[in-house]
C-alpha cells in the first residue's frame, strides 16, 4: 500500500539481498521511519519490541530473521539457536512458531553452500504466500462492498472496522482492510468508520494512518459511538478481522468486536469477519477453549500521544491508585456473524462452512458442540 | 459524599450566607480543589467552564447565581439581567431554564428588602430539593442491589455504570449512583466497573474519583471490556444515567450506552436507569424527536492527562489531519430496559410506566407511538 504515493510492503528483501527493511511501527502514526535488519538478534528485537506486530508479519519477520542468521553461520547448530532466538520473543503468536518450524525444516534439508540462498528464497515466499492470501481476501470480499454501493449508489459506501487488521498487521493489503482496498482500486466510493480501539488506539494510531496515507476517505470516532451510527443507518456494513476463529465459527477478536457485532444484528448491519485460514484454530470447537488474555492495567490507565509542543508524553488518565482490568479479546458468536471471508471465498460462520472451504484441514475432534447459548458457553470462560 | 473522610457537597451556601463554594470539577481527578463564589458573573462562569457540570448541578448552581445577584443590586430589572446573564451560559440545559425562572418568580414576588435572604433560602431549597429526588432514587434503587446480592452472596455484587451519574453531576448523592452509595452505607457488598467513557473519559475522570474518595470498590475498564465481562458473568446488573428519557421510556444517555444495554440483553443481565423526573421530558414521544449533539472533533482527537512529572498535558491521538466524529449521545430502546428507577419508585420504560408514576404530569400529546422498530424509527433521527 501507498505511504506518500510510493508503494511499500511492511517488510521486504534489500537490494543487496542480505539484509531486510522495515517499517518501524513503533514511531507511527507520528513520525514515518524505516530499519535496516541485518543480524538475527536485530529482527528477534524488532519482534519483541513490537517495532513489527500482527501475526502474519510476525511470521514474515521471523523468516526473514532466519536468513539473517545463515548470513552469519550457516551451520545446523546455527540454525537451532536462531530458532530458539526468534521463537522466545512472542511466545504465545501462532504464526511465529510455524513460519520458524517451516524455515528450520527447509534449511536442515539443505546443503550448507545453499542454505543463505535457500533461506532469503523461503522467507519471501512466506511473505509473498501472505501478499496472496490477503489478495484473495480482498477479492472475495470486494463483492460485498460493490454490493452495498449497488443498493445505494447515492453515497459512498460506509463500512466500520475495529482495531488494525490492516496492511500494517500483514506484509500487503491486511485481512480486514483488503476488500476496502480493493474497492478503493476498482473506484467503488468507500468511507471507513475506524474505531479508535481503547486501550491501545490500534485504530486511531495505526488504521487511520495506514487508510489517511493511501488515500481511502475516513473517520475516527471513538468505540463508543458505532452503535448509534447504525442506529440512524450511518453503517453499511462491518469488516473486521480475527485472532483466532474456532473450527465452528466463534471469533476472537480485539475486545469490543462482540459490541459492535451485537449492535450489527439490532440495526441489520450485515457483519463480516476477514479469516486467513491461519487463523482458524482447528483444535478449538467450543469457545470456553479460547482463553482471553488479561494484559497491564496501565494500559488503560495511560496513554502516549504527541504534544502541542511535538514530544511524545505519556499521560495518567485516572485518579491515583485507580484499579484498571484490561481484557484484550472477546467472542463474538456466529450467530452475529453474516459470513467469514477467508481465502478461499465467503463461508457461514459454523464448522460445515469452514470445513466446506478447507475440506483439507478438518477438524480432528469428533465431539459434537454442546446446544447451548453463547452467553451460557462463555460464561465460566476464563 | 466523602473526600478524604469528609462529607462534601458539590455546592454550599458557606457560613455568612453570603458566598457559595463549589468544587471545581475541572482540577479533577489530579487536584481537588474548592472556590468561593461571591458575584453572579462567578456563578456564571462556573458553569459556563464546567467547573460545575451535570444537569442538577448547573440548576442549583444557576439558582445560588441569582441569590448572589441579590446581594449586589436588588431591583427587578436586576433580577432580570441575572436570569439573562446565567441563562446564556449554557443554552440547552434543561434544568437551568427550570431554576432560573423558578428563582425569577419568586424573586419578583418578594418584597426589595427581603430579596436577598429569601433567593438564598430558595436557592438552598433547590439544592435541598435534588439531594431529596437523589436520595430517594437511591432508596428505591437498592433493592435490586440487595437482591442480586441475595442471589449470589458468595461475591460483591458487581455493577457496570457509564459516564458520571454520579453526585458530582448533583449536589449529593447523584443518580445512578444513589442505589450504589445507598447499598455501600447498608452494608451491601458491592464493585462498580467503571466504564472510563471515551472521548471526555467522565468515567475514568470522575466517577472513579467519587467512588474512590467515598470508599466504593471499583475497577475502570474500556468502554470495550463491558460486554466481554457480562458474557464471562461478571456483571450482576447495569444502572445507569440519562440526559433525556422521552415519556415513552426512551433513554437518552452518553454515547455507548445502548451498545451496553444489548449486551446485557443477549447476556440476561438486568439494566436499570436512574431518572429523576426532571429529566423526563414530557413532550418528547418519538426518538426521532432526540436531536443528538454533534462534538467537537477535537474531543476524540485530543486528551488531557497528567504527565509523570506531575504536568497537565494534552496529547493528540492520532494522525495530524485525521478526520474525527463525535456524536455525544445515543438512544436506548425501552426494550433493552429492565426499570427505569425514579425519585417515586420502578416502572417499566413504558409511557404507562411513566404516567402511572406521575399522574400528575402526563404527556400533552395524544398521538400513539408508530410501532415501527427502534432501529426503524432512530434511522434519520439527526
Amino acid at each position: 500500500m501507498k505511504v506518500d504515493g510510493r508503494p511499500y510492503r511492511t517488510i521486504w528483501l534489500q537490494e543487496d539481498c542480505r539484509s531486510v527493511g522495515i517499517i518501524d511501527q513503533t514511531a507511527l502514526p507520528f513520525a514515518f521511519q524505516t530499519l535496516r535488519l541485518t543480524t538475527c538478534t536485530q529482527a528477534a528485537r524488532a519482534i519483541r519490541t513490537m517495532q513489527v506486530r500482527g501475526a502474519p508479519l510476525i511470521g514474515a519477520a521471523a523468516a526473514y530473521g532466519m536468513a539473517l542468521a545463515m548470513v552469519e553461520g550457516d551451520s545446523d547448530a546455527d540454525i537451532l539457536h536462531a530458532h530458539a532466538e526468534l521463537l522466545e520473543t512472542r511466545p504465545t503468536a501462532v504464526n511465529l512458531r510455524w513460519a520458524l518450524d517451516r524455515m528450520r525444516e527447509v534449511l536442515s534439508a539443505t546443503p550448507r553452500p545453499e542454505r543463505v540462498e535457500r533461506a532469503f528464497a523461503e522467507a519471501s515466499a512466506v511473505a509473498e504466500e501472505d501478499i496472496e492470501i490477503c489478495r484473495s481476501i480482498g477479492r472475495h470480499g470486494m463483492p460485498v462492498i460493490e454490493a452495498a454501493f449497488a443498493r445505494n449508489p447515492q453515497r459512498p459506501v460506509n463500512v466500520l472496522t475495529h482495531c488494525n487488521a490492516g496492511w500494517l498487521c500483514a506484509v500487503d493489503w491486511g485481512t480486514a482492510t483488503a476488500p476496502i482496498y480493493a474497492a478503493h482500486e476498482h473506484g467503488v466510493p468507500v468511507h471507513v468508520w475506524v474505531d479508535e480501539t481503547r486501550p491501545r488506539n490500534q485504530g486511531a494510531f495505526l488504521t487511520a494512518w495506514e487508510l489517511g496515507h493511501h488515500g481511502v476517505p475516513h473517520t475516527v470516532i471513538a468505540d463508543n459511538a458505532g452503535g448509534h451510527l447504525m442506529q440512524i443507518g450511518q453503517v453499511d456494513l462491518c469488516l473486521v478481522g480475527t485472532d483466532r476463529t474456532t473450527s465452528t465459527g466463534y471469533v476472537t477478536n480485539k475486545i469490543g468486536t462482540y459490541l459492535k457485532a451485537l449492535a450489527a444484528r439490532d440495526n441489520a448491519v450485515p457483519f463480516y469477519v476477514a479469516v486467513p485460514s491461519s487463523s482458524i484454530d482447528w483444535h478449538a470447537r467450543d469457545p470456553r477453549d479460547i482463553v482471553i488474555e488479561n494484559r497491564d492495567a496501565d494500559e488503560v490507565l495511560r496513554i502516549r500521544g504527541r504534544t502541542d509542543g511535538g514530544r511524545l508524553e505519556t499521560v495518567q488518565l485516572a485518579p491515583d491508585g485507580t484499579p484498571a482490568a484490561n481484557p484484550a479479546f472477546d467472542v463474538t458468536p456466529p450467530s452475529l456473524i453474516t459470513a467469514l471471508v477467508t481465502e478461499r471465498g465467503l463461508c457461514p460462520a459454523t464448522a460445515d462452512g469452514l470445513s466446506g472451504l478447507f475440506p483439507d484441514r478438518q477438524p480432528d475432534a469428533a465431539t459434537t458442540v454442546r446446544p447451548s447459548s453463547a452467553a451460557t458457553r462463555l460464561r465460566n470462560g476464563r
